[in-house]
């Protein structure tokens, strides 16, 4: 708990005859002082009843205030002795999930948090489906009123729990992806998606809340993370701040693993990032099995190298009924490291043969058979399953083996290595680079940041120069095009292989024999 | 004609793969290099139609920005094409009068002017009624939506003569005294008339069109003069901005005659003002034929010392039904050069004795015998009217030797003497010399600035720096209060003689015999 300077806590000396200053100029003039600036800004709105409020607080106030690039804003002046909290909100503003997180403006302590399901769902689960939406007629906003009233409405109710009023906040603050963020924006997202990829704003700064329709206090202001273009958006911007890389004296990585994985190597001097399909397999929703967290889905696996007998868990302890990424990561690391499939990931009769059937033309390993499983079926993956995963790990060795070479480093050189991202949090280091989908480092160099979008924007509403170090991550990031050129083929061939075509990149992985 | 920096032409480089700026950060790019600055900022719902718009204008664009005290506003964009022009409003925000003057954006020339009558003159023709119906349950509204939409009227009908369109408005630079400002600005003004006087602001500094409901682009700002406090006010600053006197390297005094005299004496070192009644006999109304300047007035006199015939002209060249104020001045100063009334005013039966008659049990002179006046009635002045003129001509005298005094100069010190305000620009300002209302200048020395309001106002349309500029001369006034002490009474009781009990500060005016 620090205190910030968002709330400041002023007593002014009444007027008198031979000091007239009028009563806005008078608490302005006091807040300048105070906070040693120049410039300071109000709405005219707020001055209206300031005249009656000051006699009736008898000149003690307490002002909520934020700095934009250029200066002060006063956002709120209440009685000083106003027990209400002055509160920031942070929105991690996700294609599926939106979480809100409500702190407190004066020591940004945390008050309350809630997620909920993006409401634009109703339109298309991908982003996809919602750009071209919002191109037909009234699709924009149709979108933008989806995810405004959305958010109104988990944020009355985030504050009932945390026994606050929506007029209370004062801040917002907004890290999605580009189209994300347009679409929050009421900004047309079309030529995202045409070539060359062109968004409406890279900046969007502050906005005032009722320009949005943003239900909390009338004067608050809604900052928004920036972005680099259609593939880097302000989530990672704001992973990027909220790791801290940009401060750092020595290189680190964030990796932000998903469907794409969003890479940045840097550090105070340079931050250089790229963004590729790390491939659906990576997600649940792929293999037959598959699915996203939750209860009795298989999230770890092992496998007894002499037996070979499955050791499973499930969420909540309950009987399987499929499995989520991180489980897939494990399942193939341990089929890998007791035999059962090959360094190309093929399935090999001789070692898994008892746990193979064939259904549908397809060769299925049973997982879990009917008789343990929660649909009453067998819960299988096939090797189209396992081809799958592994053009996916191997894209994502490839970027990493991109980004590096270009500043001259290999993977094995990285010291720090950052895991954004809900679906990082649950991977298993040691079974990813088993597979060798991350490099061999030691395990302590792994870092798991898990939400670090929201993260950011939670940081957001406590740095003193946001505003400017938002600029500053942003300007600095240098973006590598990941062109699919021979080079980026050849690596990729090579890391299609379990863990790689050359092993001694993975010394503490078992070789296979 | 010079060409100001608020309209801007740029042609961007359309976007490529290799150089993905979004549509709002190119043009915002382009504008910062041409402007040479780092803070430009824009409304996000100048943003929602760029890029369609980009598109459509093949990259070329208009812009109009304007730059408040820390950062440029990007205000419209609009096809480079577009051969409307971007205008603004200047607004001397008169009690009784308002002028509206529009003026070309691009180049500061003169588009059109209008004048209409204050609407508020329906609630009460002075500012202290205005202050106390605003006090009124619903009279603050009212008053502000009669200012605001008799304002927006004229502009439409200003706008339609000059051939624009209202959205064509981009700026609207307001100066008018503090009540005017507040009932403007729906700002309460009861304090300002109640000790210690306090307005609700003194710089209001740039507000958004449409959080004043003024119909001009939506996008436009309203910047609004800053006063020092109840007395002195933006009209008033407007005044100083339009003659220079905070530029200049010779002090000179700037003096607005009216039923209040405000007077600012200094040069681009230091300001001193004050401002005090003059007396409401220097403006029509108060003597029984005195009246407002229209056909028909009386606003010049000349009395010929041998014969003492009377030659009055009239406005219009028309019979004869009232006196103005100039007028007043002029005839008392003839009366007294003729010797009709004595050294303290009084009417001389031996001199003036034809003229002279009683009704009602007052003294009359008569101006005009009924046979030659518009109204058949003799009109006349009394010697209440005397010397009720008289106390004002002392009292104007005495402000001018207090804050001359002030610093260690006199009246007879000052060179350049810029008569400012409506009725200012009528006074002769011999006549007043020889009342003694004014110091024994050379002519030369008297620049009448006619209403300097209306050209302050003009000015900050197409001055650079005119936020800065408004806070630099606000902040470097020194007020002067006017403590009626022994002092000035003194001062006060030998102005009351003409023109001067000591008649060698007049040297230009004949000694009365």
């Amino acid at each position: 708990m620090t205190e910030l300077k968002w709330v400041q806590h002023v007593t002014l000396t009444p007027p008198t005859l031979q000091d007239n200053t009028a009563d806005a100029d008078r608490l302005i003039q006091a807040l300048k002082s105070r906070l040693k600036t120049d410039a300071i800004d109000a709405d005219l709105s707020l001055l209206r009843q300031l005249p009656e409020r000051l006699r009736d607080w008898e000149y003690s106030a307490r002002c909520v205030l934020f700095k934009d690039r250029t200066r002060w804003l006063l956002l709120g002046v209440s009685d000083a002795r106003d027990p209400a909290p002055a509160a920031g909100l942070a929105v991690d503003l996700g294609t599926t999930r939106v979480v809100l997180r409500l702190i407190s403006l004066a020591d940004g302590s945390e008050l309350a948090e809630s997620a909920f399901d993006n409401p634009q769902i109703a339109v298309g689960p991908d982003v996809l489906t919602r750009i071209h939406h919002a191109d037909q007629p009234g699709g924009l906003d149709e979108l933008a009123t989806l995810i405004i009233s959305g958010m109104n409405r988990e944020t009355a109710a985030l504050c009932q729990t945390a026994g606050i009023r929506p007029e209370d906040i004062y801040l917002v603050s907004v890290a999605g992806n580009t189209a994300m963020t347009h679409l929050f924006l009421g900004l047309n997202p079309r030529w995202i998606i045409r070539e060359p990829y062109i968004p409406v704003v890279n900046r969007p700064g502050l906005m005032r809340a009722a320009e949005l329709g943003i239900a909390v206090n009338p004067q608050a202001r809604i900052l928004v993370f920036p972005n680099i273009g259609s593939y880097f958006g302000g989530d990672l911007i704001a992973g990027i701040l909220y790791s801290g890389l940009d401060r750092r004296e020595t290189p680190a990585i964030l990796v932000d693993v998903g469907t794409n994985a969003e890479v940045v190597l840097g550090d105070r001097d340079w931050l250089i990032a790229c963004a590729g399909a790390a491939g659906p397999a990576l997600e649940g929703g792929v293999t037959r099995m598959g699915m996203n967290a939750g209860p009795g889905v298989i999230d770890k696996v092992q496998i007894d190298p002499d037996t070979r007998e499955f050791d499973l868990r499930t969420i909540g302890g309950q009987p399987p009924r499929g499995i989520c990424g991180s489980g897939l990561i494990d399942l193939a690391a341990q089929l890998f490291l007791s035999g059962m499939i090959d360094i190309r990931g093929k399935l090999i009769p001789a070692t898994a043969g008892q746990r193979l059937k064939e259904s549908n033309n397809l060769q299925h390993l049973i997982v879990v058979p009917a008789a343990g499983s929660a649909t009453g079926e067998d819960l299988t993956i096939t090797q189209a399953d396992l081809d799958s995963l592994i053009r996916s790990k191997a894209a994502m060795y490839t970027i990493l083996e991109t980004i590096t070479t270009t500043v001259g480093m290999t993977p094995q050189d990285l010291t720090t290595f950052y895991v954004a991202g809900t679906f990082g949090s649950f991977i298993n280091p040691e079974s990813a680079i088993a597979i060798g989908m991350l490099p061999d480092l030691p395990l302590t160099s792994y870092q798991v940041l898990g939400n670090s979008s929201l993260g950011g924007a939670t940081m957001a509403l406590t740095r003193p120069d946001i505003m400017a170090d938002m600029d500053r991550i942003r300007d600095r990031i240098t973006y590598l095009e990941l062109n699919v050129n021979q080079d980026f083929m050849n690596r990729f061939s090579a890391a299609k292989f379990l863990p790689h075509t050359n092993p001694s990149l993975f010394p503490s992985v078992p070789a296979w024999n």
